[in-house]
């Protein structure tokens, strides 16, 4: 039951789709799947702006130890992003310089790694974008093997190899293969909505009135009091001795 | 006892006072007022460096639940910075580019918020100043009623409609409307004499001796020992086998 | 056993060697030492890149109190850099822009502590690099004594006066003064051999093979499926119903 | 703006009332008043289970100084409940077995604390109910002045002296002096209705129903699908290859 | 692509193989199959010590809001174990007494949740076992629709519904539904060799032996030194002045 | 730079000073050595209430790698106590009751370990006293080398072989070799003083008269007064509108 295993020849979304994909949002993709598929917010870039979408490579590693890593990139094919999950909590800087270079040579795009990065200034120099959940010197061990290519839980979200995965400053959002193309058409139609939208509030409108919240608020018991006429403050600050 | 409620004409802190703490610091304001009023350290710009004063536009939510931001919107008036608190902790994106625009529309200076806001890169873009205890992609529902300018505690204090909030790259910290004159004198003051400081100490003086603390810390136990004189360190690392 | 001590005279490690291992990255320093001495991570530059080395002048501090910074300030010799901890967990603002031009005005080349600080945006400003656990402007007092030039534990790692302590972008790391001029040879010695990799990995090699991880890891059961051939996944992600 | 104050002669909350509602849970007592008033998640019990209510006796202290918490002790009546607060986040012990011997000399039922604590057996013997947000044997220094009996955020709640405070092993929540009376006549009322629920859902009733949710949910958007009809599954889980 | 379901007649674990992992401890079974499926750390038991296994009946909710819950008692089976997960981190109490209750008519055996729960001293009493994230009164709205009997992601594992899941003191452990019956087997074996074990090192034998420990770590470097011979120590503290 | 070592023949604390300080509380040993040598306090007993003193068998371990624990319990000498400390932050599960019955059978007392433990409820039972950072069932590989009976960090304090750890329901104290008498005198002084002090406030005195501190507090600015009488509440929460 615990064979580990790099599994080949997977399957990857189509070019075109994670092309498209990277010119939207983190926020609007998650949006467009109905608030899905977004991973913890512990996840942030080491470098800002930074905006990449690729197909998941997947490498789940045990803590410490970055063996599974060098496997990866022999399993690379250009487009993919390398996602990299730890078995258990570890904060150890799995990835730097070097591995950066080597992915790069085989045109992966950045790196998603629920764990800790090195070499950070050398990684911005560079622009190869990377999201961790820590920045941490500490380097680690090659000893233990582990899983690429297979399903994997990242940040809390499950990633399968060739699955889209686009990352930007608000953080990483994964967007399954088979979902993808209709991810797409539903993204960019909102980003129109929004951006019709983005108009109207410029110019003064108020989302109460065009999103009526109005009506829903008050017959939720939202009611309007005119300063200095309410009897009680529930926070107590406006009681008197 | 739990009405939600929108509170119309509230009062707000005279436009050239906050004006004038707003050319000062956080950390200047806070020691002026006697080391009160900073919020949790959590909060942090989305951009730097950022600085802005504002009158106090507060805002309460559920957690998730951004339905009240856009009550808030039609409260605000030019000059406002609007303060937002869930009810529960969040790390939601409950704030946006869209509600930036709308705000900056109707003369809005900034958000400080204890949960999370997303499109980061757009608000960096636009430079719309914003302090978050998180930052993700996470979607909000519009289902709950809260409270618009009611007294809320946000970060650890109490802010209530038409204070002062001042924030900048090391925080973000209230000034009570009432005090807030005052507090514009004594920062000013002390502004002055830390500009006289900074040139004694960069010509080399002590701050042991300007301060007293040489006399006040040998009374309180502190000694000088020549390097190898001490016979036991409570580290124990100086101990021999 | 609680006498609270400065001790005067304590040795420096020679500047030579400091300034070698300033030329060179945490990453590399940390590794040439056998992966030791690192500081937790929790430990960030206020402002990136940055990077410095100098000489320990260590300072132990209770929470909220920086009484005994000021007095560390006399005790500073040009190329040191202050490393402060305190007592017990605090995020306070200990140091700003005042102390920072004091420590300049006497040498000191950066600040390490396991604490805040504050006036982040004129540390930013003057270029004086510091790594702390957390920003913030809550002032501290100036009542209690504490320790200078004694060996101190900062951030998970001991420090003991004149070690060098070296920081860059990836964290903070110590090295002892006796151990500083073979751990200078032995760093650039791992420098070298990096750029060496550097070049082969660029060049489309795989680490796998130079590592010698494909046999290591076959050893310990990594095995390499065709897609579609697994009959049963782990995470139950190809199971069917 | 700064001077530190003991406010002596603060009224408190009708005894009949704060022991009404020290027969009640602190989960119904939070419901009663529209969810509000609940302090921070990070407050608990020193052992469990516990149960308390109690006039709040506010102190406001410094990091690492408890000075203030002997100085409360004064300003004690029976059924006052010390709610301690620090002005930033400490988890130094402030309290241990002498306090709770003196506070109990003294008439008070209880600690609340949004910092450290220790000589936690000894509490737990005495049977002195304390809720903390940390456990600690760090020591701390008697130098600094702070605030007792003045209006303080504790846990990100406003308690005023003579407010309620009502904790239990769910947590603490605070009831408004003013508002005490109403708030337990709801309070009664929701347990008495919690009752008659608790004996329709043993028997087997679905909430759903009694709670009107089928429909809500069903306008919200939620279907019923029999297993193995579904053809595409989000999470991914039931993609073929 | 964000309907919300309920998904009806999930299969689920063969009750016999669902009892004879509920005998065997969380440990041995992660052990079991390989080191996988155990829910992150932050999931702990109320009341402790408890023991239980089920088969999973999934619920996802958004944050601070229960509807689904509710949704999910009409689901439940005899031998379920509820499941929750929140769409993003929240603390709020969304589960007590009521529900439990409810849950314990319709023949569920327990709780895992990734969010708070409140009334733990009901619990306690009922012995109704909870493994949860966060203990908190805080309440929680009923207005979103959410997801039941979907596979989710819980505590960083995937898990489906109809899946075994075992929880102890030690924490929560997911045995997929296929993979359930050779688990309990392998489990099984696991503990007797353990007993063996447990024996052996009772009465003084070496685990460095019987694991072949020895010659492993001195072929990885670890020597042997007697006290006092060491001529440097890396952390410095046998260092001379 | 790198050897990983196994020290033998280390010194230790002697035995009847061990004892004595074991009969006494970990604040008041810390208190008696100047509130130094406390451990952080994430380090938490596995159950309550427990007490032990031992003299400090130390450990270093990678991260997610417990081989070297099972070299230290060769090393073990009847009255030691096991510190362990990973190399990096780490939460498995590096602990259970194998472990736990081979170091009893050595006469280990007792463990320490930053890191995570399982088992709990065997260790409970067995009544084998821990204290950690994390309860995991998470395990670990047996891989890489570490240290044993070096100096190490432990929780933020340096721990040697042969010193003294003393650990209660309030955390874990070390006391260094060379200072244990003494502190045993000291700590036993205070411990006196203390009954004494309990007696007097158990009858009503206040601690702010025997400890001087109403002149101290009023020469720093603290007053008294009359409620009601407060002009202006710098929480602002008594300013009229």
């Amino acid at each position: 039951m615990s064979r580990h295993r790099v599994v080949t020849g997977t399957p990857r979304t189509d070019p075109d789709v994670v092309r498209g994909l990277g010119e939207l949002g983190v926020a609007t993709v998650h949006e467009a799947q109905g608030r899905t598929g977004l991973m913890h917010a512990r996840l942030r870039p080491v470098y800002r702006p930074a905006r990449v979408a690729g197909t998941a490579l997947t490498c789940e590693v045990a803590p410490g130890d970055n063996a599974m890593l060098h496997v990866a990139v022999e399993q690379a094919r250009p487009g993919d992003l390398l996602v990299v999950t730890p078995t258990s909590p570890c904060t150890d800087g799995y990835f730097g310089e070097l591995l950066a270079v080597s992915l790069r040579a085989h045109g992966v795009v950045g790196l998603v790694i629920d764990a800790g990065v090195r070499d950070t200034a050398g990684l911005t120099s560079m622009r190869f974008p990377v999201w961790s959940a820590a920045v941490s010197a500490q380097g680690t061990v090659k000893e233990t093997a582990g899983n690429v290519q297979v399903p994997v839980v990242c940040a809390g979200q499950l990633v399968r190899p060739g699955d889209v995965v686009l990352a930007d400053d608000d953080g990483v959002v994964v967007v399954a293969r088979a979902d993808a193309p209709a991810v797409l058409v539903a993204a960019r139609q909102r980003e129109e909505r929004e951006r019709a939208s983005l108009e109207r509030l410029a110019a003064g409108a108020l989302s109460l009135d065009s999103l009526g919240l109005r009506e829903k608020l008050a017959g939720r018991g939202l009611v309007y009091e005119e300063y200095g006429a309410e009897p009680l403050d529930r926070t107590g600050a406006g009681e008197t001795a």
